[in-house]
């Protein structure tokens, strides 16, 4: 079998130590890291081995993000500086029910191809209400890692013609998962993602949970308590938060993801932790659409599970986990002191605890021997960056200082996705032009 | 005389009313903006004439930042996750202290590099207490439009070495002015800059102010209002906070630029209002060091004038202005609502009003004719940026997708700084090696 010896000059690992070794190398058989050794000149010319030398580059765990919308990567920038219920009644139900295979495939692509070039190697994605096979061929032709499911809605009064019958819903999604549970090799697993209370029917969300049975290490994903219009609508309906809903109808458990939680009472904190649930944490999309600053660092010291998502282009409007990491960090300091969400906790949510939120920490999210070889190469060489580095200020020239630039190379599964900040799978020229081409046509059938 | 003529996409002019011309060129003669006409092919070919044709690309003002401390941009990454006072006792203050003319001018020349690469080419700069005329010879060796000026420091309780006696500072200061202001054919202008009321004199605050009337067109540039622990000793000393303080001894008024101004009271935004005096916003640095959220949708309400400022790089970790931008609009959003610092406003922030800040809106800050050539061209053509734009959308692509890697090229004056994305003035790799050298000796000095 053949070996990919990858020398480092730094390999920060975010193991349960955070060992950072210096001027080693990792031996990569297959998909999976063998070793983590010294650099010894040997392991250059060793039989039957590739030698990459990137003495000058530091080695770290791809990044992990738990909430993406891929279909809605088209409509970046046509819902600005608006309100929620605007955002969506207006535009993003009308453009995503305006999506037809061929934009909802560019739209996934230009999403895989972002998020790889900015170094992310797994991702939670909400899928949309229709032509979710769509989403799942691009993840597998792309080789990223994934957990993804058609977004479940079957009541919407905001665009009562983007939803679908209960019980149609919930057969698609059964033959969804079906299909593309542990697809491509076991890179993609099915995330039933019921998009949030307002637009499921109980029997919906119940039905979809009792589903999950059949599928092990599946996942349950939906948006939770991001607007306080939405909390109190939910309140109204069912005459409780959110969390406390889910939790009464028992959907809730160590393999629930909830993205934004930017409003919870302490009843629904006590419930998250009992629970074991985890919250995906989406600082740009929380502030870009006014919802609100959620207190993370209480969550953190509560136990309860945090990774980072970047949500969807139209709210955020990059899918860049650096703005996320930094923004994660700096928002909490005038709240909680200048100590919080320091730069290597903030690493941590991007990296091991992202994939601890998605239960695959045995597989990917640190550098160790046995996972799988979920890969950056980072080139921190630059006169923007600082320029004497111990190993925690490491941490913080990538959180504070770093940005989708520092990206060298991204390895998924043990192959390259990027090289030397060049996508290999996509032609960014052709990509922008079969973007706007069926961003324009899609527009025309979104009024038509 | 030789005319230079860009042809360009779009031309975003910050204007008055926001004109957005569309495949326009603009004229330049020297430095100076003649004409901004409809593209025709004979102006390609017309004598004495150089032609580019940036015609898919987006021509805007260069941005202007009016809070910067040059001298720190050695220190990035060495004061993370620190309180303020711990941040200047035990890091800035002892490493701006072991500054020599070598290791400043490294670090003037780090910072300068970064500013222009990311679009800035104005800036309103703090200075350091010992060998400022180093900023002042980098600043014209680069070319780049600045304010800047010695800082002054005669009392200083947490670094005593770090400060000079008063008598001194204004009779140093004086003669830097006096060889300063108006240099680089009227390019440099001084700003007078007095730290912060913690570390100046009542005396060293008022003559310094009266000394300004010898320069017209200085401006007295300091921190105001930055921090809690700050205020509270500001009060204890002055029975009054720090805005009522400086109108009190006579130093406000529309050319005075206060950094941050986080934490006023009712009286103190009554005074900033009357006496026309400007905030300079600095928004990744009052998160960073957990200093709090200015609430700049008041001040804009009321009229008060606000401006951008990265201030320096160990408290950012950056120098660049579309990180700044979009936290300035984001931040706020959760408090005042989505519509508020929305992208036009915050594109304004950062172009005109900081020209306007700085009292030279007669010159750049916008495209106009007969405004100096401080122009960026931008390369919006990427498949991470907003496919379908509009003139609304068009700024939102700048302010919230938008990083320093649509920068394609910047030119200042006249004189081109920045082309295809890399700099005239400096080598990368060379302004890196020089800065890791100066850094270890300057930390030696700092401990020795």
């Amino acid at each position: 079998m053949k070996n990919l010896i990858i020398r480092a000059k730094e390999i920060v690992t975010a193991d349960s130590v955070n060992t950072i070794y210096k001027d080693h190398c990792v031996r990569i058989q297959e998909n999976k890291i063998t070793d983590i050794l010294p650099f010894n000149i040997s392991l250059t010319t060793a039989p039957n081995t590739e030698f990459i030398d990137a003495s000058d580059k530091t080695l770290i765990p791809g990044f992990v993000q738990t909430h993406i919308h891929l279909c809605q990567t088209l409509f970046r920038g046509l819902a600005d500086d608006v309100q929620l219920l605007d955002w969506l009644q207006l535009y993003i139900f009308p453009y995503e029910n305006a999506h037809d295979k061929n934009s909802l495939r560019t739209s996934a692509r230009l999403g895989i191809n972002e998020l790889l070039l900015g170094g992310t190697t797994t991702l939670l994605d909400m899928g949309t209400l229709n032509h979710q096979e769509v989403i799942f061929e691009e993840l597998a032709n792309s080789g990223i890692r994934a957990f993804a499911g058609k977004c479940m809605i079957d009541i919407n009064t905001l665009f009562p013609s983007f939803k679908a019958d209960t019980q149609n819903e919930l057969s698609t999604t059964y033959e969804l998962a079906k299909e593309f549970h542990g697809y491509n090799n076991g890179m993609i697993h099915y995330g039933f993602a019921p998009r949030f209370v307002l637009s499921c029917s109980e029997k919906l969300l119940k039905e979809t949970k009792s589903m999950m049975q059949d599928f092990p290490k599946s996942l349950f994903h939906t948006h939770s308590s991001e607007n306080k219009d939405e909390i109190r609508v939910v309140r109204e309906m069912h005459n409780k938060d959110n969390i406390e809903y889910f939790d009464h109808i028992n959907v809730l458990d160590d393999h629930t993801v909830l993205a934004h939680c930017i409003h919870l009472n302490e009843n629904e904190i006590r419930l998250m932790k009992k629970n074991n649930s985890r919250v995906s944490h989406c600082p740009s999309s929380n502030l870009k659409l006014a919802s609100g600053y959620a207190n993370i660092p209480r969550y953190l010291k509560e136990n309860i599970s945090v990774s980072l998502g970047a949500d969807g282009a139209p709210c955020n409007n990059q899918l860049n986990i650096f703005t996320e990491m930094r923004l994660a960090s700096l928002i909490q300091k005038p709240f909680h002191g200048p100590e919080i969400m320091d730069a290597i906790t903030v690493f941590r949510l991007a990296t091991i605890d992202g994939a601890k939120a998605l239960h695959i920490d045995d597989q990917v999210g640190s550098i160790e021997v046995g996972k799988k070889a979920d890969l950056l190469l980072l080139d921190l060489n630059k006169p923007t960056l600082p320029l004497n580095r111990n190993d925690i200020s490491l941490y913080s020239t990538i959180v504070y200082s770093g940005d989708k630039t520092i990206v060298d190379s991204v390895m998924v599964n043990g192959e390259w996705k990027v090289r030397n900040g060049n996508s290999v799978l996509y032609s960014q020229s052709e990509l922008q032009a079969q973007g706007k081409e069926e961003l324009d046509k899609l527009l025309k059938r979104a009024v038509g």
